[in-house]
């Protein structure tokens, strides 16, 4: 029996389907019972035609519905929690607690929750009132899907169907069709089934949700670039986004993508003197988490070369020697062993780990390397590379100004990292590095490591590119990732009868922020 | 004597030009005096390494130096008024009064202090503040310089050098590489003269502005990609645009496009009984308005096939007969004739004009076109074309029902245009319609002409593609506009001394809105 697709407002067996697939026990690497089906371009379309119609009802339909979704979806994935996170650590080997069932599944259901509540207070939109030119503008659905093709690190809170770009597509009044990561089809279709209930309770159109397990790259192709489409969401390796990115351009329809990054940690040397034992700590705590499959693992550590910083590198070895996690699947061994290798290959050094591991479960050993400032500079673009695993490169300098060579060398990242004296000490140093890596980072840390991406108002998840498509957008933290599947709509002279209700002149919430006449307010007009 | 580039802080002499060139004027169709270099890509790169230079000195410098720089270019390009309307109008064949002198001029200086203002407010960045968390964030410069091609229609406004994509640019704190146009490039270098003393005054980077007259194509893809571009604003043919649309696209650079729009116009049954001569001058104001050569010019007017659409457009061809007006060059005429000749072609008839006219300057006839719904649903995308000119083409709607339909065919658009009732007669009319315009428009009008683009916060000079290459910018209104050219920055956990002063507790104007833990507000923490 082949599991069934969601499409056009129904649970169905895939039409035609092209090739069938099955997951693996990334623990026992034994394929997992259930099968699923690769979809042809005939089904996408299909999809793609259902979700227009379902931007058609929308138009009629009271934005609160959308909230009632988001919240009720919530409720539907804390009813289901137990098999979910029993599917989700089948398929990905993610431990059950705490990360799958106390941070992810939390963090699924908060963003949706903080997304309904966004739909509600409905001050996401930016309206703006010019009163005396009668000039009015707001940010608004894009009048088309929004496709979204998800990552496998993690199945929950990134889940095509259930996490970030699905809550905020789905907040600003796009329908959404789900392409499931083929590492966790059992999880995505237990989530697609928890959100099309919540679409049947809430009274939206049936096709506001639907979700294909699998499509061949060029339907993909078709998909982020055919007319209907109004964007995509796109987490995942570079090149596949890119390929992605190619055929969407071509045809002038936006597509966010959050693709690699190493996240460049710049340890200076008050930092070290003053508590070594705890930077080395967090440094691998960082490392390791979810087995080093965060797009915001430091991959990169920017040390000076001296004695002190001999003494932190050994420290993190013995930090590294500890026990190896179960990675998702064969790719990502290969993928690591890949990366080493060619780090290897421009001069880097392995100081621990730099094989797989035997034994039980796609395992990949920590792996510490080291390359000096002049070697990384003679081969700065290999060495920029991401090994999604628990793997980092030490590269250190000579001295501040090839520091500061090593900062201007940065493609760019989701994230910059600096960890420095608490009492000054470093500040010299700092201001001398830390702004030619704000360019090129999309959030800054100081004394805190990357890997927590907290779901706020001002979080950037973003950064130039290749880190994402577009520096000005991020893919986490609500109401700001909204504005990626949004377009903006002027009203210029249109009868007050014919507005919005966002951009009448009595505010519809008596609470939403508006922008009128130069100043945010609450009041109405 | 071949005139000067500006490049990396000085006037000087190009390096090695590729070729010269001289511009012409429309009116006695003779070349003017003037010679100017074609640059060759190693000037273009010079720019790109001077302004990085100048994206590293001025994160040193306080905001307000770039502000100071925008009000003294108003009152610089002021001062040179007389030199300014001469020029512009010896290249363009614009009216000097009122167009150059009382409208175009005032709006251009109006821009720029719009954007000095923008500067000192600073609540454009959008200041984001999670004070539990200490996770901040704020629209920023993007490191790299905005390289701006500027359209052939707005030799003051619109100008590479002077235009709403370098006050906005600039304003944001990124140094501008203008690319004058080609039809205008004495009245660019008048305002580049402006511009520099103005750069030399505020006491900013010597190339914090620079222009090029003019490079080779392959020049203008490789500056549209290179890594020390930030983005690129680009006004002009849709040909042109989708070419270093794809160049930038490949190298992940940002790429504004304001590109053809044809901005369509549903004159309702109502509107007509109520009020057919005015909405035919009105009709006629608009299409005329610059010769035609506006981007919100309406080239496509939908009307009910009925006796009163029969009468309107005859009352329309009476207007048409009118004078004709000089066209911006040669090139205006032969585009305009082929898109006639190509309308023609595929079924519409030519009810006045449609031809050259002989004599004194450029010109082409106002030229009104109609087709039957039939036909043009036929034959969709070919009659959706831009004809530069005082060209449109009436499309007469069977019923109700195609009505619909011919909305559903149209492309992305700058604007849709509604003319009704204004005693409700037309509203159920309205209502099946606009909803399916809206989603096609960047900016929706009542009973109002599309050619006037206010600088207003609330306007969207946008739309979705192929008006422009996203449907979320706006190329006209401040702060809205400035948004182009920004990136996101985050400060996650940075100390307090370390954040910009727009992200400190302390509101750094006493009256900047910032939206602090979900709230906007002028106070501080």
């Amino acid at each position: 029996m082949i599991s069934p697709v969601l499409v056009a407002g129904a649970w169905r067996q895939a039409e035609d389907p092209v090739d069938t697939f099955t997951a693996v026990n990334p623990t026992t690497k034994a394929p997992l019972p259930d099968v699923y089906p690769v979809s042809g371009w005939p089904e996408a379309e299909e999809a793609l035609r259902a979700s227009q119609a379902a931007v058609n009802a929308l138009r009629e339909m009271p934005r609160e519905l959308l909230a009632d979704f988001l919240d009720q979806y919530a409720t539907h994935i804390e009813t289901r929690a137990d098999a979910l996170v029993e599917m989700a650590h089948l398929e990905t080997a993610l431990p059950r607690q705490p990360r799958l069932r106390s941070i992810e599944l939390p963090r699924t259901t908060d963003q949706l929750r903080q997304a309904a509540a966004a739909v509600r207070d409905r001050s996401w939109c930016q309206a703006t009132l010019d009163v005396a030119r009668n000039i009015r503008s707001m940010y608004a659905p894009l009048g088309g899907a929004v496709v979204v093709f998800g990552p496998n690190n993690f199945p929950l809170a990134f889940n095509s169907v259930a996490g970030s770009d699905l809550a905020t597509a789905i907040a600003v009044g796009n329908p959404v069709i789900a392409k499931a990561n083929t590492g966790h089809p059992g999880t995505t279709r237990i989530l697609a089934e928890a959100a099309f209930e919540a679409v049947q309770r809430a009274g939206l159109p049936p096709a506001m949700v639907q979700m294909l397990y699998r499509i061949p790259p060029d339907a993909g192709f078709r998909l982020v670039s055919h007319p209907l489409t109004g964007a995509t969401g796109f987490t995942g390796s570079r090149a596949a986004g890119l390929r992605l990115k190619e055929a969407a351009d071509r045809a002038g329809k936006p597509i966010y993508l959050e693709l690699s990054s190493i996240n460049p940690v710049f340890i200076m040397p008050g930092a070290l003197r003053e508590r070594m034992e705890a930077v080395a700590d967090e440094l691998f705590a960082s490392c390791s988490l979810g087995v080093g499959q965060f797009c915001t693992k430091p991959g990169f550590v920017v040390l000076l070369q001296d004695t002190l910083s001999e003494t932190f590198l050994q420290a993190v070895c013995e930090r590294f020697a500890g026990p190896t996690g179960v990675l998702l699947g064969a790719g990502g061994v290969h993928t690591i062993a890949q990366a080493v290798e060619k780090m290897q290959g421009y001069g880097a050094q392995v100081l621990i780990g730099g094989e797989e591991v035997a034994g039980e479960g796609f395992r990949y050993a920590n792996t510490l390397l080291r390359v000096s400032g002049d070697t990384y500079l003679e081969n700065l673009h290999a060495l920029q590379i991401e090994a999604f695993g628990v793997v980092s490169l030490a590269v250190l300098a000579r001295d501040v100004a090839q520091m500061r060579e090593i900062a201007r060398s940065l493609e760019g990242n989701l994230t910059g990292t600096f960890y420095t004296h608490s009492q000054g000490e470093d500040d010299a140093l700092y201001d001398q590095i830390a702004p030619i890596v704000r360019d090129r980072v999309g959030r800054l840390l100081n004394d805190k490591m990357p890997t927590g991406v907290a779901v706020s108002p001002a979080m950037n998840h973003g950064g130039p590119y290749p880190a994402t498509g577009h520096p000005g957008f991020t893919a986490v933290g609500i109401p700001a990732a909204m504005l990626r599947f949004a377009a903006l709509h002027c009203y210029d002279n249109v009868r007050p009868h014919r507005l919005p209700p966002e951009l009448r002149d009595q505010n519809p919430t008596g609470a939403m922020w508006r922008f009128i006449d130069g100043a945010w307010t609450q009041a109405s007009v």
